[in-house]
């Protein structure tokens, strides 16, 4: 079955192969798609599964359903993003939106030496990240943190992957051959990684990628960056 | 000289070296950089020259200045992007955004057979536009049009490009090795082309494109297929 409509479940809300739907995802169900008992969907835990589930109860107060069958998926190759945090919250929440469609695993949302003091909204972040992988049928759901050392993300998440650090400096190298290993990637906020942030990559062992001669916005190599590595 | 900021001038308004600034680039340089006479500023014409501009004049009413260095930049691949037309404003705004930042040459916006019947805000566009040339400090003004028929888009810039379609069904291919032939790159609204759509581009020469295994929306698809034309 292949449904236009994906619906997200966390896996505790799954107990024998019955499902009870979060407010949002019922209120869906019944006020916009207007199901009945019996109409089947199809639904994912987040965690590599795409259900077809069967629908037991359909009330204001609760919908209900039942697991009819369950197509498994792949791993993804992992791919953590860290960006910098960037002031306009729309251009922030776009590179989470459009690294979900994109393939991250886990995003990385770091007050590095150069980002903006904004505070992130945990909660629109959340909603963004599941509304995308819904939107593009993703079975995984990716994590993300919010961190405030550079220095901590690259000495946490470097070891066993690739480190890939977007950058439009004449230093950077076009030379870049992506493949399924591991991957750190690295974007920095508007005014760029600091020259020690720099510094300290490469010592860590990072290759320092440039994205064309442009200049691009850290939303715009967020997407760049995944794209290649994601679909080259 | 590489300055932060970069200006755009339309080249009728630079003559024999003399430039005058169009008003919303004369109240930046005089309200938020508090320029003043002799200060030298970068300004691009939109046709491939980023110049060296000091200022002469710096007033309310009237910023003028005269070109002291001429950098004249090579020519672009040339990318058209056709992009179904999308309900979300947002969503398209900045899938034209993106797109300058990434290179494009022109962009139609196409009134295809499942796109929305959206009224297209022209002044947005055009600022949304020069935003991003500045931004990304690229010498060449992408044109842009509006197109009712996705044929004649076909019809009209085929010739002599190659012709490349993202689609996310089964019969796409990943077999794509871009290089720096002119391209027409195809992206549907959010319902896609419509068959007959397809069938007519494939039929007129174009290679469909698989970007991923995921459903990307339409703005993820306009990203993703210029980051692999240009920057792969």
């Amino acid at each position: 079955m292949k449904e236009h409509f994906l619906f997200y479940v966390p896996p505790d809300e799954i107990l024998d192969q019955k499902i009870s739907f979060p407010e949002e995802e019922a209120n869906h169900i019944v006020k916009v798609l207007r199901k009945r008992p019996g109409d089947v969907i199809q639904v994912t835990d987040g965690v590599g599964n795409i259900m077809d589930v069967r629908l037991i109860e359909v009330d204001k107060n609760r919908v209900a359903g039942e697991v009819v069958k369950n197509y498994t998926s792949l791993a993804e190759p992992d791919r953590i993003l860290a960006i910098g945090v960037i002031r306009q919250r729309e251009r922030l929440e776009f590179a989470v939106e459009k690294a979900v469609e994109l393939g991250v695993t886990r995003i990385v949302l770091v007050h590095s030496e150069y980002a903006e003091k904004m505070q992130i909204k945990a909660k629109r972040i959340n909603k963004i990240i599941i509304s995308a992988i819904k939107q593009s049928r993703r079975p995984w759901l990716p994590a993300w943190e919010e961190r405030d050392s550079f220095y901590d993300v690259l000495a946490d998440y470097k070891d066993g992957r690739k480190v890939i650090m977007a950058h439009s400096q004449e230093e950077g190298t076009y030379d870049w051959k992506p493949d399924d290993s591991p991957m750190l990637l690295l974007v920095g906020p508007e005014g760029g990684f600091s020259e020690k942030e720099v510094e300290h990559a490469v010592v860590s062992g990072a290759k320092i990628v440039r994205l064309g001669q442009k200049r691009l916005r850290t939303e715009t190599a967020a997407c760049a960056l995944l794209t290649l590595a994601n679909l080259m």
